[in-house]
């Protein structure tokens, strides 16, 4: 909904309810379904496949999705391990497409590899669930979601991938299709590019701080890489929540995309029945669809 | 494609041609196809139809598309020409959504209309092109391009309204649907709302400085408003370039949507036929087909 502000102040001074005059009550919201929802119906999200980034300007947390790209996730971690990212930059930030970080200076990948099989797509099998979307997809036979992730699928091939969304977290590579070790990884900052589905391992997705990414400046370089010397972003440091003491772990749930918050909630963003919209969309996109996810016992 | 760093600066060496080893030379790019169009393919924007915004970090241009809304944009102009946006500021930045801008004091709208009828989709009919795009939408029975906009079609209805793609601009609203005025305007900076089509007026779209909009810090209240008195980010004037002396009138030619130039475009994004991609995506959406502008004697 885009509401006018002055509208704004008078709906928030009631509490969020929006009196429509003399209408029946409003339908349960994304938070209202979201507020209601069971315990059960989130998962924790595992540490071990938890990255976390340090920027200057804040933390950016990725959640990896290993059942897609085991080999080239098991390569990251190796990386993570060896601290490999400590030092590395933000080298790229191409306006409504992605930001990429790498090192910049030729540090060696140590135990990890530098190629190995592309991890493009994979069978569908019984060790991912698969919840459908119903309506058309642009790109791909069928669309959903897959264990918290959005997911194509072609049936007829047996096969299923992960797709390009906003937040999703992708592996650099070169012309040839092996190139990719996982030492340069871009982050999705605009409309979702699915023609790069199926051509590049996509490895998870940003679950807080993506707008630490979305608001860099812009590289004036090709391909919005930056130009001078003194413009990469630096990072910290990259750690799996799992490395970390307890104490310093910072712990998120997701809502199951097999729940049935879940159902309910893309009911709600696909019917819109709230008084605002004049015209139910009645569809919705892989990428459009919110994949929520809550911290737990945030420390502030 | 999200090449390697350090292989983009190979190819970056090498002029921007990509040497896989042994094959056939490159097929043409978009840059290629770009700088081979011939002048008629390319239309003047008009400068009566061009909104120039200054913000403190730079400028941003907006094309109206007063086929879709004229009414509206009526209204803009007048509230344009009376100079009430100079002093109004960005409100709202919510990530992977919209910026939005208005005024925070009580200026009334002067000789402006503050309500009347939406415009939130229009007849089909031969005052509009349409190109038509083959893919599938998972939103509307057809979408293509009318002079230069991205729209979706329902021939049925003999309806046809602009899509909410990156960059597009739009009227912020009350529950009411003729609530409208264009004194609050809004601009997409994340993943298409196509939920939104046909329950906003669309008036155009951002040209010129999207990242200007894009980068802004991200409200922290609800909706992405911003809660500080500090936190809006002034707006310093908004201006018609018809109505800038020429000296200083920026000018602008967009590819046109019907050229020989564009069908060239659409079949290499469709097909992307270059040796980086190992699976033809084979199909577009509405919101990913760049719709190319170009400035014409900048000064620098």
């Amino acid at each position: 909904m885009v509401f006018r502000t002055a509208f704004l102040r008078v709906v928030f001074a009631l509490g969020g309810v929006v009196l429509a005059g003399g209408a029946a009550p409003t339908p349960p919201s994304m938070n209202d379904i979201l507020t209601a929802s069971p315990k059960a119906d989130w998962r924790p999200v595992d540490p071990g496949n938890t990255l976390i980034m340090q920027l200057p300007a804040g933390r950016v947390v990725i959640e990896l999705a290993p059942a897609f790209a085991p080999n080239t996730i098991a390569n990251i971690r190796t990386l993570v391990q060896a601290h490999y990212f400590d030092g590395a930059a933000i080298v790229r930030a191409q306006d409504n497409y992605v930001v990429q970080w790498s090192r910049t200076d030729h540090r060696p990948l140590g135990a990890a590899k530098s190629t190995f099989a592309p991890e493009f797509d994979r069978a569908i099998g019984p060790d991912i669930g698969f919840s459908p979307l119903p309506d058309p997809d642009t790109y791909a036979p069928q669309t959903g979601f897959s264990d918290g992730f959005p997911v194509a699928r072609d049936p007829s091939a047996g096969r299923v991938w992960l797709t390009h969304c906003y937040g999703m977290v992708g592996v650099g590579r070169d012309v040839a299709a092996d190139s990719g070790s996982g030492s340069e990884l871009y982050a999705v900052i605009g409309q979702s590019p699915r023609n790069l589905d199926r051509n590049v391992t996509l490895v998870g997705r940003v679950i807080e701080g993506i707008e630490v990414f979305s608001t860099l400046p812009r590289g004036t370089g090709a391909l919005g890489f930056y130009e001078k010397p003194e413009q990469p972003v630096p990072i910290i440091s990259v750690r799996l929540a799992s490395d970390l003491p307890m104490a310093e772990r910072p712990k998120f749930e997701a809502l199951r995309t097999d729940s049935a918050t879940f159902r309910a909630l893309l009911h709600e963003r696909r019917a819109r029945p709230d008084p605002w919209y004049k015209h139910s969309p009645g569809h919705i996109g892989v990428c459009n669809m919110p994949l929520p996810v809550r911290a737990v016992g945030r420390k502030t």
